[in-house]
């Protein structure tokens, strides 16, 4: 049974377009943050990571975008670990006004070695962290 | 056959992130740039649109990244059509370093009216703009 | 005696430079983030002030940078009214790093009528509400 | 008598506010981008600098915000260096809208050496390249 984690976060103006609403760009930056913060509550803070040698890159990202979040909405992001590969990681973070499910959001974050900056496995450390986060996918459709 | 697209920009170093590279938030806001380029190469400027009562916003957005760009980087964005449904436009941007692909990306903008923000047929200015730069999808792989 | 003020953020990494350090720009984003939330405590939410037909636009900003915020840092930002003049209300925000001052920032905002969009008097409601924040600027320096 | 430089760039939609206007913040960005192309005409590619060691950090930054720009508009941003100290370099940005100035930046950097970052006199080669742009300070209110 996956914990649950979810970060939250205020709209900031200058993050809201001439339209009222957040401009889309931006949902992809929220996405980095509560990976960020998802990373922190299982794995540690992220710079210790990089000073072990490893770092992670975006590989791919998604985003549905079903409806606007607007200047000083205060949003929930749940986040979640869909699948722990040797060498990459996929999450899905949902942006949420209350129950509203305005972005779905997938990304998946390949591991690297700062050394080289080449592909390497995610090391122990990470998969235990992260593995407390992981849902089973087939669920989460 | 379509007509070809490209808009050119050059990295701006507050666009770059500690990793020395375009942080990938930047890489939308790089497609909503070119995109609106190939809206007013071929139909127009934007607010045009809009004063004639339409609007388009973003449904949907991919990202593949491939290779990173760096500060003060001129890239060039090839931008297509691929398909131009009844009330959706979907698009294909590249971010390209010379002949190197560094990011592809694919978004899908549905059209809607700016009265009842309600989604509504393309109008057949914009549909007969953006026919010139429609490509067969099947060519695109 | 004025209340005191502090807003706390965390640097996000999107908002860091390839210097690894926050993008000049992002400290007035930061300014405008603590001067809402400054606003929020004295007045009310932003929003309600625009309801009420009033809108406050930005004339004039400082920034003298001391040191650099780092990528994840969690800083405070005390925030107070140093001037509230007939139509003008003038703020200083510091950008502190526990008890080291990195960035102090010094903002002028003018009140508008959203109507007109032209200068009017500083309403009681919002003159009262920031009253309660303003420190005698002789005691500032 | 100091030559002319002028940058010119095309607002982007995403860094304008509800308000329909750019996002105070993103007036520094252009700033930082003028200065840029200041640089790269006066002195080189700023990259080319730190190759040889040196760099320079904003000290201390003013923003004058006179009347807004829209998304769309092409604005053209005059750059000039109105002192070159020991030191530091300050420099004079204006947002241009055809003939109305609508926002007026002032900036100084400091010269830092990349090993130490430590504060370090402004090398020759970047005194010579921007001594060409230096305009008598006293002309310039």
């Amino acid at each position: 049974m996956a914990e649950e984690f979810v970060h939250e976060l205020r709209v900031r103006y200058g993050e809201c377009d001439p339209q009222g609403i957040v401009f889309n760009a931006n949902y992809l930056l929220y996405c980095d943050v509560a990976f960020t913060e998802l990373w922190r509550e299982a794995v540690g803070p992220w710079q210790d990571m990089v000073s072990r040698g490893y770092d992670a890159v975006v590989a791919r990202a998604e985003l549905d975008f079903r409806a606007p979040a607007r200047n000083d909405e205060v949003l929930s992001l749940p986040a979640r670990v869909v699948r722990l590969g040797s060498t990459a990681i996929t999450t899905e973070i949902d942006v949420m006004r209350g129950a509203e499910l305005l972005v779905a959001m997938r990304a998946r974050h390949v591991c690297v070695a700062t050394e080289t900056w080449e592909k390497t496995d995610v090391p122990a450390f990470v998969r235990e962290g992260l593995g407390r986060f992981l849902v089973d996918e087939t669920q989460t459709a």
